[in-house]
């Protein structure tokens, strides 16, 4: 029932055709723990700064997060991020960015959160994802995030760092990127024979697909008519994934089918506010809501056609 | 049980990565009729010249495709277009159009061709279009194509179109230029509200989407690890979908959703091989496994979330 994530704990500013922020809560480890916290217990890993305010722990508490491993550098400043959106939602403009304690961070795990039965390593220096992996004896079920900028720049550390984890959470791009091979379903395979149990590649508009071994699984995105705020939604969703498989006994194919769906269901409502706001409020009765949405919007009779006319 | 489409027959050059054909059999109406022969009767209304062939006549009376209104120009030459495509396949870069006997096409439809149930309007002058539709007094249920290029040139002509059909089956870059409006769940329900049952929007190697005033469903594309020659594709999802819709007795929501799904599986099999060679050759147990598997690869079950463990 245990889950650790270790990422940055940020402020963003954000600029999008619908409004800006000056200096809100963000970054992987908050968005995906606030997204997992509705499916099961989550402990963060991370590190902050003295500018890290009351108001910012307060949303960890309300969800139960466990920050004990999140360390505090007092006299240090919080990772700082700041983008811009255009009316094109795909593409995020970075405008700027100070690693500030994150430049250093060295994730120290407590024996509690060693002990996780799920574990993700969100997007951070592929090397730290391993060893942090390798602390995790007990891990039934790793996941890992990683970037554009990895993969081109330690190409081979990140593999390395992939062979040892379950499963891989990344979008088409990267995938392609990783691989050298434009064809998703064959890029798909060749990280799957890196030895991973499961591969998702995030489509964004076009939703998430699902690759195992024996099984393909394409999940649509929720219909939106309009995206606010697409900051953080790959670590939404990749918290309703994660969140849902700890809070199930087994990881069969269709624990992990569902978990898309959460997945998607967390992503969409993070969307349609800034930052941490829509996802901080959200009930139970929404996410179950969404959720028989999807399986409206997917559903169909299998019904074999027979050719009853004569030709 | 009837399914009349109007539109071209054709011969094209392909040029693809994997090789390439000097005059092959193609058009809006041969890939069409071929994708719905499958699932019903169909008349197909259209013009060659006397350059049009044994070789293509006999496609298609081997999938009883009536051709008694394709009226055959005997000094005229069939429409010719030659396209490559590069690796990049979702482009088509055209090479040569030549209209030849298409230009002045003059859809002349026989008695039973208006009579039918179910009509399809494959993308020609949104004009002769609609005279075409209006000659079919008996139909229970009519869908159009139609192109960025009348989009742009005679908009209204084509939106007074679109106007008396019931559906309309596009990609998603002509329902924006259609809308003006880039998100494309706002952009349908624009085009629904000319009065439409049904709108398709095909998504390449994403799947395609069916709107309705009341419901949403979204279709994923068939796996596929390679793409051999995406011609005609569009053109037999449409096949796929109309043919389906014709063999049923009554149009429903599930009725649709299913057209959806053998839309896509027609246009899988499509792009396997150069033009028509793969559909002129396929066998219903095929069709019949492919559903199985879109099946396979969108189902979850509906669970819904309870949150059992303590916080």
């Amino acid at each position: 029932m245990s889950l650790t994530v270790v990422g940055s704990v940020a402020f963003d500013a954000l600029e999008t055709p619908f409004g800006k922020r000056d200096k809100i809560l963000g970054g992987a480890g908050t968005h995906f723990s606030l997204s997992a916290s509705f499916f099961t217990n989550v402990r963060c890993v991370g590190v902050v700064g003295g500018d890290f305010g009351d108001e910012e722990w307060a949303v960890f508490q309300r969800h139960h997060i466990n920050t004990d491993d999140i360390e505090i550098v007092p006299d240090g400043k919080t990772f700082f991020w700041s983008g811009r959106y255009d009316y094109d939602m795909n593409t995020a403009h970075t405008l700027d960015t100070q690693l500030n304690v994150f430049e250093t961070f060295q994730p120290k795990l407590s024996e509690e959160s060693k002990n996780a039965r799920i574990v993700f390593l969100a997007n951070i220096l592929p090397m730290l994802q391993k060893e942090v992996r390798e602390q995790c004896t007990k891990a039934e079920f790793v996941a890992m995030d990683t970037m554009n900028f990895w993969i081109s720049s330690m190409k081979d550390n990140l593999i390395e760092t992939i062979k040892v984890v379950d499963c891989i959470i990344i979008n088409d791009a990267e995938a392609r990127q990783l691989t050298d091979e434009p064809n998703i379903h064959k890029a798909a395979k060749a990280i799957l024979d890196f030895g991973l149990k499961a591969v998702v590649i995030k489509r964004g508009e076009y939703g998430a697909t699902l690759f195992t071994k024996d099984s393909y699984f394409a999940c649509p995105a929720y219909p939106l008519e309009s995206v606010f705020d697409p900051t953080g939604a790959g670590d939404t969703f990749a918290g309703g994934f994660m969140g849902y498989i700890a809070s199930q006994k087994e990881i069969t194919d269709e624990v992990l089918r569902r978990a898309m769906i959460y997945g998607s269901v967390m992503a969409s409502f993070n969307v349609e506010k800034f930052g941490t706001e829509r996802v901080d409020a959200l009930e139970y009765a929404e996410i179950n809501q969404r959720f028989r949405d999807f399986k409206k919007m997917t559903h169909f009779d299998e019904i074999p056609f027979e050719r009853s006319i004569s030709a």
